[in-house]
């Protein structure tokens, strides 16, 4: 992952996208460069309005290049509406930079399904992919555990399945660096009878599988935290509610340790004396942290920042593409998407491809 | 809710269920005497292993009659075997007994889905009802939240959510006393045209139909925390994996909290000042008080304590069934089912069915 650090790199940045664009765009980006010295900017969205951000930002601005986009995608539209009439739009021309060869990704704190459904349009997906997957990195007991789809496709075929398997395993391997990442899917048992037809099918196929993946077999939902695997893989309707679920209570649980941590003088005291320790622990679960949720199965790069995210989040989607286009993971998708359609048969020519 | 204290009330039990069974079983009978002034038990169970320990609990052994079952339900048991071969089971003895009209409700921390199994066969579903759910309460940053189904359905057709809607409605209003409880559907966004088939047709039924409830519409993962809706209605596979990802939130964060409060010396006298308002707050995420998934839409009471609950978990579960019966919970569903069935027209005789 160091590569980042020397390899030139260009990232295509939408400045309009996200509840407290462009400023906090901007600050992103800022932020963003002191972990990657090589990479540069392109920045799409209103210039009147942009230009004197950047101006601003004395380090930023040799390593910015600012191109109008008149448009801006809304935070309602829906992604056919977007598709049609955002041509002119800051996020359009970001992800066809990409396409075009002027950048290796894009990052978009803006609306989820119109990113989707343009990055889909203008990249298409990489050869093999049925469909693309949204995947995000959560902490867990053992580390961080990768979960996808979050939302991309609300039903799933146990072919879609299989593919989202392959491709959060190559991510695991070749971004966060695991080398021999286990992989489970997220059923409501452990035992090879229960769950919908999908995931018995797509656990079939993967045991039966000629890939080198390790795959653990079902995984139930607080696995998750617990590290069991280190890819969870489920439908985006499943997907949604788990990581939302997990928000909602580890928000919950946040604002009861507050609570309880303001119940009396003698827990204000104890407060004060733990509040180092407690940061650190607060820390852990920023959801900041976690920023960039990953677009994988697409021939091109492309990152969700979230949409009321700030400065900080935004520059760790920056660093979460980064790594994705340094550390080849469109590149380890395709061999394994090679290998899969290969089959069970041992043919070299086709594995190779 | 004071009725259960003055109304004779008996409960059937499962002596054999659970991981700590039967100790834990009646420890957890001893434990729930404190609020339930006027029960009595029909324990079913070994009547070798099982009466020793009645015999020691001088004030539970005047309530209760032990009845010999020679047969146990594994943990591990398909729920077609035991509804075959568990004739002779404790479980389906305490059942059997609520049909027979010997006992109000029956309380299991025995196999799942070989309880919701027998309970459907026995009881069958109450009139209008497709499938039985299970539903729990969780606490939320407005109180608690229903949440239901917990997995008896991986596939819900929108008929079944509507049901649901209408069944966890009716908990929430008898046994949790709210007045106009509110219901909302889980999807993975709040608009209208997210989300699968089954769950827009069942938002759309819900909105337009003739019951006097208080439907949201659509809520996300996050909701159930925050307690946006008092009543949160999904299928068994979301809502098995909802449940499961929040008990593993909930012990992640509690496991780098302990950890956070030991990692200095200042943290741990910190720690030691504010253990009453810690303790306080770690209490009400303790699983222990939600112990008792109701299975409702069956025409006879049904409990299931965890398979991993102690004394204090499965007095919980006790309690839970007694309330269902002293609050009246499938009065009101079949009366709710009858409004439902009633359709739109304002038709007085069948509405009063």
């Amino acid at each position: 992952m160091t590569s980042a650090l020397v390899r030139p790199l260009t990232i295509a940045i939408d400045a309009m996208g996200g509840d407290r664009a462009p400023q906090i765009v901007i600050d992103g980006m800022n932020r963003a460069l002191g972990s990657l010295k090589n990479a540069r900017f392109l920045l799409f969205g209103r210039s009147d309005e942009v230009a004197p951000m950047v101006e601003r930002c004395k380090k930023l601005r040799s390593r910015v290049e600012l191109v109008h986009a008149c448009d801006v995608i809304g935070s309602a539209d829906r992604p056919s509406t977007a598709l049609r009439a955002g041509r002119n739009s800051s996020m359009r021309a970001a992800i066809d930079a990409v396409a075009a060869g002027r950048a290796d990704g894009v990052v978009s704190a803006g609306n989820t399904g119109a990113l989707m459904a343009m990055a889909k349009y203008v990249f298409k997906t990489l050869p093999g992919v049925d469909r693309p997957a949204i995947a995000s990195v959560f902490p867990s007991l053992r580390g961080r555990t990768v979960l996808l789809d979050l939302g991309a496709n609300v039903i799933c075929s146990a072919e879609n399945l299989v593919q989202f398997a392959v491709m959060g395993e190559v991510f695991a391997r070749n971004v966060l660096g695991l080398e021999n990442p286990s992989v489970g899917i997220l059923n409501v048992g452990e035992e090879d009878l229960k769950g919908n037809d999908a995931v018995k099918k797509a656990a079939a196929i993967l045991q039966q599988s000629n890939l080198a993946m390790r795959f653990h077999g079902f995984v139930e939902g607080d696995d998750i935290a617990m590290g069991t695997v280190d890819v969870v893989v489920t439908d985006g309707f499943t997907g949604n509610v788990a990581l939302k679920t997990a928000e909602g209570t580890a928000r919950l649980y946040t604002h009861f340790l507050k609570r309880a941590l303001i119940s009396s003088p003698l827990a204000r005291v104890g407060a004060l004396l733990a509040a180092p320790a407690l940061r650190a622990m607060r820390a852990r679960f920023d959801p900041r942290i976690y920023d960039g949720a990953m677009f994988l199965g697409l021939n091109g790069i492309c990152v969700k920042s979230h949409g009321g995210t700030d400065a900080f989040g935004f520059s760790n989607a920056i660093r979460v593409a980064a790594e994705m286009v340094t550390d080849g993971v469109n590149e380890g998708i395709k061999q394994d998407f090679a290998t899969l359609s290969a089959g069970s048969g041992p043919d070299p020519k086709l594995a190779a491809g």
